[in-house]
């Protein structure tokens, strides 16, 4: 344990609460990967303008944010009595929740901040704003137990010096430490496992290039990005031995649907015999969607592919563009799903059920 | 016939003579897919520059231009004996040479000149300079034959309606005419096949965007642009039929070395059952190369995947990256491989043998 929380102070994280000045601190993902460069928040204005602009992105560090800023939005408030905190808190609500209508974690956050709200009625003022900064604080802490377990477990499958593949990000930055996917990586770091990490650039937005290769090359372990159409030379030369990757939602059967790419990682790593491996929290997994079949699949825009982050367009102008966010990646593809309660293994609808039991 | 005539006036052709002006026109392919501009070269100069800057680009398309080239640099001088123009011909030999040496066809091409040249000798000056025009001539002309052979080889394996998906550029501005992998969509197109191209854009140098999209959507085919790691999610979604490449280099067993990602697309082909076919003139085809374990992989700078194209570096500085320029996809995972002789199938060390000796 020691270890790890000497890799802890390696570890980039994304949102956190500076406890002497009372302020946030948000790392701003903007400008990654050429600057490093955290904000300090002390309004909820400028957090708002950090959640719309996407400085804070990753639905876990986009919930903490949120819960910070619950706290932050009503702290200095002159509130004499309970109801006009609770008005104010409801207002604060209100406006962060306009930040990113669409972000799940930030209403599931107010909400809990709320609800804690809700239970401090009576006790004093300055007790209750304390009581919600615990709050936030808990939320940020649970996210972090749940990265580290979720690593500790995966580590478990993982020996020193292997080669790991991983797409997209899921890593510290996007959480409250650690990430998912990432979270052995760093752990086994600090225990010296000496991992090579390939990382796919993933394209069209390029989240391996900017993100998870800063957040990995910051932490000091040994990353090489490469483009997404290398990930089968790079196995087939045996550099990887094992394929770690995120997940958005996890289906009752074991489909898992992730970045755009991530299927066919999959299958090329089942042909080269190599360990696929999804690390899901148990709050992507939903139980009431039986198959990937199920999952809705976003299309976003052409112009994320034929001209975003170029000097020139690099497609012809009116040229047809198929841009899927997403895609499913069959459950019989997968190894096993590394949740914070354990390793499922197949078949998938039993195992992953066993877990909300334990 | 008449509907391949039809359809040779739509399809671009990036090399040829304008027999009027006696002038080498050029397609400027450092300036697409935003523009489409051709050169008027009169002089060996602007040829040397074309080669070199890489406005005309494609193995076959660089040794048609050395052909003309070579014509160009000689039609309008004054020798007055045969020893005074073989003269003046070795310096323009020697010197578009130079424009691009690591090109083989561009020696071939000049090697092929030289030799007309010498079974003119004794005959009359402009009689020779009008067969080396001959000879320019008809190398353009046997390329086109080529593909226009494998184009037709391939077509018979093909269905109207049907999906194909492609990877990089082995198209009509490579070449005479036609290419070799979209030969048999430019030729099925103007048979009404009504086919749906996925173009994978081809990271790091994007052919498959910059080219393969431009000159399907020039000649009016129904092209749409993908990432490469969305070739996995449009064979599930049922949207390809047939995969069709093109490629560098064949060894004796069928193994093919390609564009980096070539491989991958071909595991996923077999995942989805859907057959993989290179298309592969003779001159690619080596029986002396055993297997792909035997040809050697080029690898290229970092920065063709950190920082080129992008308004600013989109990974982090200083890490590292890892660019090989091909890989080799393995003969267990080739439907079949076509050449302008025939089809050939597994087994493909008794199946290529054959295609030389028709």
């Amino acid at each position: 344990m020691e270890k790890y929380m000497e890799a802890g102070a390696t570890v980039v994280q994304s949102v956190r609460l500076d406890d002497e000045k009372d302020v946030l601190i948000i790392l701003d993902q903007t400008l990654l990967p050429n600057e490093k460069k955290f904000l300090e928040i002390h309004k909820i204005e400028d957090l708002w303008e950090a959640i719309h602009s996407l400085r804070v992105r990753g639905a876990p560090a986009i919930g903490i944010a949120a819960g910070y800023g619950a706290y932050l939005g009503i702290k200095d408030c002159d509130a004499a009595t309970y109801e006009e905190l609770y008005e104010a808190f409801k207002k604060v609500k209100t406006y962060l929740g306009s930040s990113r209508p669409t972000a799940v974690n930030l209403f599931w956050a107010l909400d809990r901040m709320e609800a804690r709200l809700k239970r401090e009625e009576g006790k004093a003022i300055e007790q209750i704003k304390t009581s919600l900064r615990e709050e936030a604080e808990k939320i940020r802490i649970e996210d972090e137990k749940v990265c580290e377990a979720i690593g500790n477990y995966a580590l478990s499958l993982l020996e020193p010096g292997w080669g790991i593949l991983t797409h997209c990000n899921a890593g510290t930055i996007a959480t409250a430490k650690y990430g998912t996917a990432l979270a052995p990586i760093y752990l086994g770091h600090a225990k010296g496992y000496d991992f090579k990490v390939y990382a796919d650039e993933t394209r069209p937005l390029l989240q391996g290039a900017r993100l998870t290769a800063w957040e990995l090359k910051e932490a000091g372990v040994d990353v090489t990005l490469i483009c997404d159409n290398m990930a089968s030379i790079v196995m087939k030369e045996g550099r990887i031995q094992a394929v770690l990757v995120g997940c958005d939602r996890v289906a009752a059967n074991g489909d898992v649907a992730n970045k755009i790419g991530t299927s066919g990682v999959a299958i090329m790593a089942k042909h080269y015999q190599i360990p696929f491996y999804v690390c899901a929290p148990l709050s992507t997994i939903d139980m009431n969607c039986s198959d990937g079949e199920k999952i809705h699949i976003e299309l976003r825009s052409d112009e994320e592919i034929t001209s975003k982050w170029y000097e020139k367009p690099m497609a012809p102008a009116g040229v047809k563009a198929y841009n899927p966010c997403f895609d499913v990646t069959d459950h019989g593809l997968i190894t096993a799903i590394i949740t914070e309660k354990g390793i499922a293994y197949p078949p998938y609808h039993e195992s992953l059920s066993t877990m909300f039991n334990k």
